[in-house]
């Protein structure tokens, strides 16, 4: 099973940029945890800060793997490109978010990629990307 | 390990409802596969159609309960007062939609309570409420 | 012929709040005169104070009777759970209203229950509550 | 007993136009069935698709007919123009609709014409024109 | 010197509707004082309820008359197309209404005609169309 | 001479929530100190965390009672039923709020009960009762 | 091949008015140069200033018609009844606007009327229509 | 006859500030032209930066003066306070602007003066006081 | 104990504008009616129309002042820079309103003041300020 | 002659994504159709994913082609980038859009780029480039 | 070279107020060291907390000075009279705020006069008038 | 010292693009100008197109430089990202634009990155980025 895990703008920071909000722990370390605890999972990763790769890689793994978990991060408020790249792939997709974004300002209230992804899971800290390859894996039984 | 289930008003209809949306399946069958799948968790379930006796049933289990997962289906988005009750509790409450809140009506996409919730988990049918019992099993870990 | 008449919040007072706006009669006077004017049909009457308890009702009959005439008063303007109920219900609704509500303050110009129901009769006084069985009965034929 | 019906922009179409929002019977046949259901009533009947023509028909009528029957169509969410012809008149008026504006596009929904009527009737179909009729025959007695 | 009167829709009731508003005199008594009032000056009267009619009005004076006294009513705020021959024209027009539109509902506040004028007079009764007159008239000099 | 104080919703939690805002006395406590100070007075005291239970004790209340106090809480900002509640009942009602809500989340600054009461009283902690009731007692004197 | 060109308020005065906007040649020339264009084609030209003369028009032609080329000028952006003609017509229709009302004031930015037609072209001055023309040509074969 | 002239902020500048707006003419020059145009009326004037002195100068004249003529400049858009002074004194206010506001930034299309004022005149020069007080001769006829 | 009080603009025509909002006592009567009520405390008292001379006051009685009763009026609902002042000053205000600013034209309705304030009083004519500076004494116990 | 064609994100995706808005051809095999139906004109085509890169190409030929045909597809309705990039070049720009964007999500109406353009032409599908690029030839002779 | 400096309302209270949003230092201290960093340039100081004395001063001023440093504190936001006297004088306005004013409460930023100065700096503490003062030094050079 | 200059979409066509908003010198003589104003600085320069790319440069150098001199140009007004990545660093960054963003089109005077900023200064053409460095030394000091 095929799963591509996407990172937006400044989440290469993690770790570094306001632990008080993201936490200390860096994405690499985290994507260990993953694999370890989902043994049978193929993981892809791809992290870029620029809008465009982002749809780039929606289009590459958009029909071939199993599950995108997507955390666009602030894109996902201004972007309607890659709205369009997920509404325009097969591939199913999750949004994922680490910090609650329902909790922080207003204008991370909006997202313009819900409406076209399977759901939401925001506020679990990474633990958000493994509740959605949870998902993924549940779907498929 | 105490896990409290209080759904809001009309999902005493799921498996009747608009099954396009909905599915057909009604909770009470739900509940047995969430006991199934968490043998070590007590649960406890309470639905109502009136938004002041879901005040009254957060007030009832927010101390003491490990967790609440909460569907306050419409009154998500018009009650105030269900998010002052979460917010007033100390027991923590993951929001849980079965249908992708941010896909449909707009006035669907606004809620009062998720400010207040640790996250939100909108889109993945039933298996939301697995998903957020999961969050608080890993949680206490 | 079974038609189920439900009542929102402040209805109790009819005869006794705002004559200027809603008249001297009370609605139990009315009863009467609707069980006059159409002798072959039965009706049930629910009147409540209580948002959940109307979603409670719309429920009970909502599967059986052949119509319903819905007055949701204050609570047309602000309860998603009352439009959701009448939206999962099989039994069509007639929204009714005893004032022109288009012709007062303008937050009551938005109802969340008119594009659920078949249609709205708005500012007749009692006689909408004919007008709207008289439409039940014409259905029928 | 002298009633007039008014109606506005695209009606003259009824029958032709979209008929699965309006139906496959055009007016004048249903003027056939209203001369029938109300045989003691003298019906005038007069269409327009240009605005300020509805409002001269208002005026000439506004002053002798026992009542107005207005479905200004495309014209209720524009015309302050016949808003105020409606206010002008001391015939009584009520706004009729054939299909649910509220449930339609979000400009449907707002009228310029309804706090100047005596009532709204709305999503009945062609039985809305009848239903407007038995008020005004019931109001006179 | 010519000066054309233009008046919009309803105000051809003036004297028979609502007089607490505008007053018990019908225009053509008024239209006999401002004759009188300014005997050097030639007059054309022109009223109509129809919004294209008053434009085709404004074309056909609007290239040889001294002066347009412009009394929209209802259009004044919803017609661009009013607005838009005040601005293709080359005679200049004041913009009169006989109630002050801005002590009135809020819908009455705005014009769609007053940017594309000489000025506003509003408020004065009958008496704004001679301030108007007399601004054409010193205007001359 | 009566007067009836009627509490919304989490009020009951007095003491226990957000005591930052709220502070550490419960509301019984209070009761004491208002029979205490104003000892002529016969107070009747409710609390529901239900909206239309809230109706129900205004309307019960609303025609005997010499005066109301009412801190309807959350429902302050949601519920047009309480609002048309304080209207239609004839005793006189002055809206407390113990934390100043202008000071608080916008959505709290709104109030759908204030233009139906006597008047407010916001921000001065359990205090603003004392001090409505004191309006009271001077009016009648 | 039968195409209708329909041209609303004011632009029968293309030449005259504002030909900064508008450029100096008046509308029949360039009818004349249309026709040269299109030898094999029957064109029909219809102007009006009157709404409902507008939506005449577009019935009288429009089950008949191949085509239907429409300026509605001031009226595209305050007209639902001409929409709802565009739409309840069997003919296709292409709105052409002469100047880009997109960099014009912004409330010409919007339409009420580009929803309910095949397409908009805006901004080519007179070649606008040509290239409607073309289009349904184009698409004929 | 008593007629006070009361001009708001930077008013002081005419004749120097942006004359392509204002002209050259300062406003000690026009007021020469009022006393000679209306011989028999006894005019005060004032002027002042600083909005509770135009309030100050309002209570005044205000219950003693035939008529006053205001011209707020920026505080018409502004000032509740001047409004309120206006609706508070006996006198009837006229309300005029040099420039048509209408014409210019958006901003200055309201107006918190007008609703309290008899009548606005707006955009015709310096001669809009002259028309001011002739509208106060007349109406004293 | 030092209690200033401080009148906003057009509050000296107390007695004499618009009776039937404001009653016919004027605040010197009402002055000497609180020092008999509350002898042991000095008052001091300042009244202007003047926006900054307002400040100039907050200014100067805020440091040493034992309370502030302010009553802003008109400049309530405009002045972040009475707003700043109620934020830069020690002394604590209390902000009062004779009328139920709630109750009246929506723009009455806020308050830039209030959320610097310790809480607010709206409502019960002259007699609220009594009950801020009763708030004032009861605090200081 | 030289004419850029210039495409937005996902539009590498034609004929693969949503074929019921965009149909089944690729662009490639449109751009053969093109060079068939213009062989005088000398086309360069890029596309890209990334919104810098469309200001990058704009840049590039901007300064030397005789006409950019520019469908900015999601980039559209968010980038003032590109809006200025068209503004900040020398050569003409078209807006083209394949579905007719003002009949699809609202978002979908408001354009940044069409201000800065010669003009628009929306809905026609792959025949929309074809018409601006006649537009060009034409313009040159 | 003279440079005139002119604060608004509170910002005499600076080195008192707030501190830790404006430091502790007062105006008056940081006078002397503009003059001894600008040795060669005769300033002016001007501060008052009513609007219309900063017209007054502005008007005084503003045709004779090299350059005006304005900081207009709280009528930032909403003195239209401000914004109308920095365009109505021939001398250059730099606006200059201490703190970052966008950072604050939303409505801070918003300025009525940013428009018509030169520029703004913001959020540079004291440092920022003494960059405006070498922003008009090297300007003329 | 190390000061990096980061400039966004566009701002490579200076002296190219609309002079009479951007001048006739391009960036790179800008920077020999503030080499030698500031010889002990030391300067990097950065110019992207791409969103993206501004924000990894941003994360390059916001941990090492001492300062960061931003004009995102259009950028500012859209990009979260960029507005996340000047937070997320720990380097402060001054945000320039070289004319007054607020006195261009509305958009443009909101800002994504302001409150994220030390202070902003815009309007004083290529001076503006001398005014920032000077800040940034002077801190320093």
């Amino acid at each position: 099973m095929q799963i591509a895990i996407i990172n937006g703008p400044n989440l290469n920071l993690l770790g570094v940029r306001e632990p008080e909000v993201y936490g200390t722990t860096n994405f690499d370390a985290y994507l260990e945890t993953l694999n370890t605890k989902f043994p049978v999972i193929s993981f892809s990763y791809f992290q870029s800060n620029v809008e465009g790769e982002l749809v780039n890689e929606l289009q590459r793994v958009g029909f071939t793997a199993d599950g995108i978990v997507l955390n666009a991060a602030a894109y996902t408020h201004t972007s309607i490109a890659i709205g369009d790249a997920v509404a325009a792939i097969s591939t199913k997709v999750v949004e994922v978010h680490i910090s609650n974004i329902f909790a922080r300002e207003p204008f991370r209230s909006q997202s313009l990629i819900s409406a076209k992804s399977i759901g939401v899971i925001s506020g679990f800290g990474f633990q958000g990307y493994a509740l959605a390859v949870q998902y993924f894996v549940e779907a498929k039984l």
